[in-house]
């Protein structure tokens, strides 16, 4: 056990909050994450109302929430509705301004957590009315700003929801991949952790055997954020976000060389789509942070949530003999 | 009392490290450190060996060691035998190989530092026989390489020194302001902390007035990694770094124009020294990281090192009664 606000209020085992990465976070892993003690959040992603109905469907029993990206459910508002009627243990919202939807969430009387990146963004959701903010580190896997680090994000949001709304809670976000991560987070103010990256390299993930193999293989160099993805895929992002994936020849290939991928987009689109059929990593995307590095093998979600709060309950229980009062 | 394997192998009350600040590390603020149980390093920067043996020597009687930039300080390796002339209690290699100069200071029977910003540079640290590596993430002031982040390397650092020299310790820069971030650090896998920006926001730092206030008002998401104050100061800094400082006009003006800045050179570099002169942080710098946030008062370095020993402490000995062991 590790105790914390998150784990009081959310009557929660762990308090590890798995990301709704998009796709990649089904049913299946996220009922394996809740079962193991933590929350599993389904991911709503770029908004398909099918796929959301099937997931919710083969969680039915199990505790778990949704996330949603907040510019695409602008597009397809009702997939909110959806997830709703499925009275989720939580809502996510990413990836823009959330008060559009905040209402209906706290109607529903779910509690609403909000993904964001800097201080400011962090302002806007306690105005929004979040129960949980989620501060997001540029060393995260996937989309976000990318202009702050978990180490300093943290702390600072941890002062400004002390200042402006102390019931609120806090999580961490953004290579959170083992005990220590956990437990660094904790130490740094947090009340939990959202984990993207390390349950993406789990058995219950949606994700290629040849994508974990890569990224088993891969060490913490050799990530970066990029905009490339969302070009070749043609996803509009609002121009403050792009996402950290795994390099691979298509990044040493485009980045930095953007106004020439986009004059040569339906070539490099093809190419793209070509190598994720064929599971092809030296092109396709593998959206991985800079927590890569820390993974040595694919587990089932649930050891890693177990693993994680074992470890970071015996780092953070072994102190107290070590730090006899400072003297002032 | 916060004890690590850094307190006791350098026999310091705590684990907390003055960065040799290129000037503001003067020896005013290197003794205060060391005076309040940390230890304080001198800025050797980019070299002035009158200013190197007027800082030893007002440092007399107090354990200091001392930093150099290691591309700058090839080009005068003389610097080197005026820092081991004084026995230093360190010498910290920052920027590029330690190699060519490993040798010297081991010889010499002083420990070794080496900072390091990538997985890739511990391993060139640990191959250069470093006593102590300092892996240092993007958030932190000054220069660096800005692809890895603290909350990362850490781990992935500790990792490897396990792995191939478990000796070896480690620290971790970038981004510790206070007790949350050294309890943070120490959580993550650190022995303990290397700390820029909270120490120069103290009396004792060679630091303006003016700049100080600055400092106080900003918050965490005001700093931006840039190389146009390296440009404008005509400074050959190798192409992989950069450095982080506050945002201000000048920063807002030139960054992502930089090959207009160097066509526009003399006239920037003119108003650039004017506003030095005249403490105009409109368009002079401010070498701070994302840290700076955190900082809402200028101390005294003494009462900073005590402040941040005690919280840590306090942070990582409460957790005891909430760890109950996890059941596997
Ligand atoms: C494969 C992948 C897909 C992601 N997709 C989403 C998403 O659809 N919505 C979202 O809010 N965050 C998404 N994220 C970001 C996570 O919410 C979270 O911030 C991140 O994974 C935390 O950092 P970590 O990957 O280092 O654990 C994704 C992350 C990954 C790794
Ligand atoms: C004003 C300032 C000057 C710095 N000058 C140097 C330097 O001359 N040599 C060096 O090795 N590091 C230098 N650094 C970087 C520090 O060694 C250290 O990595 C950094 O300050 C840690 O991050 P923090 O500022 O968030 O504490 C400097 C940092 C600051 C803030």
């Amino acid at each position: 056990m590790l105790t914390t606000r998150l784990t009081h209020v959310f009557g929660i085992e762990h308090p590890v909050v798995l990301a709704p990465m998009d796709l990649v976070s089904g049913a299946r892993l996220a009922t394996a994450v809740t079962t193991a003690g933590g929350l599993g959040l389904i991911g709503g992603g770029y908004g398909d109302g099918e796929w959301l109905k099937r997931e919710f469907a083969a969680a039915a029993g199990t505790r778990v929430g949704c996330g949603f990206i907040t510019w695409s459910l602008a597009r397809n508002p009702e997939l909110l509705d959806i997830a709703l009627e499925h009275r989720p243990a939580a809502v996510m919202l990413s990836f823009g301004d959330p008060a559009p939807f905040a209402g209906r969430v706290r109607a529903a009387a779910v509690p609403l957590l909000c993904q964001v990146h800097t201080l400011d963004q962090a302002r806007q959701a306690l105005d929004a009315g979040a129960d949980v903010v989620v501060a997001q580190g540029g060393e995260a896997g996937g989309h976000g700003v990318g202009t702050r680090s978990t180490f300093t994000l943290i702390p600072d949001v941890a002062d400004l929801i002390a200042a402006r709304s102390p019931d609120t809670l806090l999580m961490g976000a953004g290579g959170v991949a083992d005990g220590r991560g956990l437990a660094g987070a904790l130490a740094l103010g947090a009340d939990g952790v959202l984990v993207g990256t390390r349950f993406w390299a789990t058995e219950e993930a949606v994700v290629s055997a040849r994508a974990h193999a890569r990224a088993v293989a891969a060490d913490g160099d050799e990530t970066i954020r990029t905009s490339v993805y969302d070009i070749v895929r043609s996803y509009d992002w609002p121009v403050e976000y792009n996402g950290r994936v795994l390099r691979n020849r298509f990044i040493d290939r485009w980045h930095g060389r953007e106004a020439d991928l986009a004059t040569h987009l339906a070539e490099a689109a093809a190419a793209f789509k070509h190598a994720v059929s064929q599971q092809d990593y030296d092109i396709a995307n593998m959206i991985v942070g800079e927590g890569v590095g820390l993974i040595q093998e694919i587990l089932p979600a649930g050891e890693v949530v177990r693993r994680m709060a074992q470890d970071a309950a015996a780092r953070l229980g072994e102190w107290a003999p070590r730090t006899a009062a400072v003297s002032a």
